[in-house]
């Protein structure tokens, strides 16, 4: 169950959301409730070191000493204790990974997040980061006892540049209230993904989040332009600027996006911000092969360019599970495969009249069998819907293997279908949906309970299968600790020997977010 | 003077762009003969360690042995030997600093680059890499007698995956004759600069180029998708995905993009390509104030929202001076400030239609006071060679004191006004332009010959200038040999420390381009 405090942490998240999806804006219409942990004091999962048999690391205990230490720090309201009262934020959403802290502190600066990482170094405390804990691969939640430093208020945003149009802001604001706030001076944040309403932007850069809208504004690699994080030592490293172009010496702020907390925790951040587009269309596609799809997309790209936004695929069977677990229903007839194409823009009767343009295209040449278009916030956030629920409609059925691959386009769909005659009748669901436009996919596929056997049958063949066509078994969800051992399907022996040789200088006694990421010795 | 071989490899390069000049794709019009050596043979700088006097660090001398090694491996007609003959390898494009390397290898495979630096590791031989040799702060050729790894003859384009507009290809690539490549398949490499028809792919990988489309097409931090590098020790580093999203442990490639060829030697890239726009337009247009250029560029940002693919900035000075050295003509009247805002779309009509409501809108208001606009190749050419060949045109005064610096734009141009109020009557011009877009000033100020006086006026005042408002030293020039000691100014101490750390996990024996990027003990 949760405790007090945490619960109304999480209502006030949730009615923040409330707030901001009542409101017009149609770049806000984002369905983030999955992210939300409803059901955790319902249903307490393994802990993760029973499960997977992990053995703790030579880490020291937290003492008497330790908790005066950071209570001086941060007074008797920024630190909560027992094991109990730290459920939510022992256990990731997906409720597939559980760790048994007794202590979160939470920081409001980074010289009280550099005052904690130097204690916990010099008295050898493993700790984990934590963002919103909406990450799906068990990397936001500890392994065992690690001391969990939540970034939860660490929300300011420092200073918005309205010519440059950039955002500088600490690393715990919450995704969709930041775009909120950068909204009034005609911005948007480069990133929109399911979990907005209760990710942080550090969470997101600390795991490279990817999203929807890659295909259109580049990956945070490109778009966060300086990054402050502590070390494990706390010495503070300030790779601040919030200059678009910045060639001064190596750009060390790439090691902390991405390294899922591991190498360093990102406290403060500045971020390249487009203009808020005018105008935003969807189309809603049924298509009945594959290679349908794949044209439609290049036809997409080619004939609405600068304005496509996003361009989503789901299956029939995803589209099923959502449509029966969550009561929801698609605006077209049952089709093998749909697509989500969203446009962009500064001028609404030209995205208009380019999207009718592909449309009588691709529907005239029979490519897309049939459609809808949606301009009105309520229809979008309905079709929006039925993409961005298909996670919370999946969890419904039981437990869900989760997986977040890039492939080829030529194989894209072919592994859903090989997975699905490997499981066979074994499992409930095998399906696919996702990012089509960035080349990557989810394959989900669900059973009543956790089954041991179920996972040995999918991995490691779905990882020998996606390394074999050059895919990465990772696309945007990072390995976090679920998928740290497989790494060698996605990187060279000689990539993971220098990851480890970079952990090793930048965090020499392994405290930060250990069990993560790289894969163990 | 150039050794024949070096002359006809020159040539070959230049009338490659005279060939993709000629023709009519409207993205191919750019100007890159200032990068061509044509009078280093007339006027020979004085070697950069004297000038600088800077002391060899404890590096190897290059023996009968390692030349039998390397003749060996290459044969005998991919290795250069003799001072002389390497005049053009060992003097950079603007003969402000010169080596004195007596052997130039050109390996052809990755294999060979390997074997080279293990080999140079082996017997601490230093080594510069070298692409284009079209870098502005020295970073591209020797200092003292380092071994230089020519890239020119990786020059293979090993694949284009048209689905997803992936172009994968070796480091020696030609910028414009890989954008040629791929314009093929209705693609282009998101990088555009003057020193296009010269550069190499790895080249502006290494220096992480910035150019004139980074306000559209984002950083190469975001553009690029594999590296494939060889370490000094000889091993290879393989981060060589094609996948749009791979978040499988630290993003090592990071490490070799913009590190200037001091960790790793880049032998191969994959990079996203965007479709290549079936319209462009160029607007030229005439201000009166500075204001009125912010002014502009935050009404274009709005109005030509995703179409706006240039925002380019001159001053008087930097156009009297393209106007007088180089014989061209504005197609405008004089004015204090000029701008050139490029568009890029899908759709002609539309983006005409766009552009001129905007035109309409800061002409009617005053806040531009002149304007042209063209669309034809021809047209467009030469409005552009009025920015891209102000760094020529300069070289024509004399000695050129060159500085690429990000600011923010309420101070952007300020600093020339300071800086020409500073110097007073001492120096011949002082003058302002660049990429406006993306804060980018390439402040540039001239004196007939070289003047010990005048850098000291210059430097360090103006980095300190430029740390004051936060802005960043080198924005996309790096800083290569010429700013490696003013890195203080944009970046921290710890930062500092964290590199040199890097520098010796990656390259121990500190052979990569000694004396670059990291500042001297």
């Amino acid at each position: 169950m949760f405790g007090g405090k945490e619960l109304r942490h999480v209502l006030t998240l949730a009615s923040q959301w409330t707030r901001v999806a009542s409101g017009s804006a149609p770049n806000t219409l984002r369905w983030n409730s999955p992210f939300i942990h409803t059901s955790s004091c319902q249903r307490k999962c393994e802990l993760t070191s029973k499960r997977y048999q992990v053995e703790r690391g030579k880490y020291g205990q937290v003492s008497e000493e330790n908790i005066k230490f950071f209570t001086d720090l941060l007074g008797p309201h920024r630190i909560i204790l027992g094991e109990a009262e730290l459920e939510g934020h022992n256990t990731d959403w997906l409720e597939t990974v559980r760790g048994a802290s007794s202590v979160l502190l939470k920081p409001k600066t980074t010289e009280e997040v550099s005052s904690i990482l130097s204690h916990c170094n010099q008295h050898r405390l493993a700790v984990c980061p934590q963002g919103g804990n909406t990450g799906l691969v068990g990397g936001s939640v500890p392994v065992f006892d690690e001391v969990i430093i939540s970034m939860n208020l660490m929300n300011k945003v420092e200073n918005v540049d309205t010519w440059a149009g950039v955002v500088t802001c600490q690393s715990g604001c919450v995704l969709e209230a930041l775009d909120q706030h950068v909204a009034e001076y005609g911005l948007m944040v480069p990133l929109d993904l399911g979990a907005k309403g209760s990710c942080h932007i550090g969470g997101n850069a600390s795991t490279n989040a990817g999203g929807l809208r890659l295909l259109r504004y580049g990956s945070l690699h490109g778009s966060i332009l300086g990054v402050e994080a502590v070390l494990a030592s706390g010495e503070v490293v300030d790779c601040m600027t919030a200059m678009k172009k910045d060639n001064t010496g190596y750009d060390l702020k790439h090691l902390f996006i991405g390294s899922e907390g591991t190498l360093g925790v990102i406290t403060k951040l500045a971020i390249n911000c487009p203009s808020r587009p005018q105008a935003v269309n969807l189309a809603f596609l049924g298509l009945n092969t594959y290679d349908d799809v794949l044209k439609t997309f290049v036809a997409a790209k080619k004939q609405l360019g600068e304005i496509l936004s996003s361009c989503e695929f789901i299956d029939r069977s995803s589209l099923e599970c959502v449509e029966k677990n969550l009561n929801l229903k698609a605006p077209i007839s049952s089709h093998e495969y749909y697509m989500l194409i969203e446009t962009s823009g500064s001028n609404g009767t030209h995205d208009e009249e380019k999207l009718n343009n592909f449309l009588e295209n691709v529907l005239g040449s029979g490519t897309v069998s049939d459609g809808t278009v949606a301009s009105e916030p309520s229809r979008m956030l309905h079709i929006w819907a039925l993409r961005e629920r298909i996670a919370e409609a999946l969890t419904r059925e039981g437990y869900t293997y989760k997986y977040d691959i890039s492939l080829p386009l030529t194989h894209f769909y072919k592994m859903v279908e090989d997975m699905r005659e490997h499981l066979g009748p074994t499992v409930m669901r095998c399906c696919g949906y996702g990012h089509i436009g960035d080349g990557n996919l989810h394959l989900n596929i669900t059973t009543h309970e956790f089954e041991k056997d179920v996972l040995n049958k999918i991995e490691p063949a779905l990882y020998e299968w996606t390394s074999k066509v050059n895919g990465s078994i990772s696309a945007e969800h990072g390995l976090g600790f679920k998928k740290r051992n497989y790494i060698h399907y996605s990187k060279s022996a000689g990539a993971v020997t220098l990851m480890k040789q970079m952990k090793k200088l930048l965090d020499p006694n392994g405290i930060l977010n250990p069990y993560k990421v790289l894969p163990d010795d």
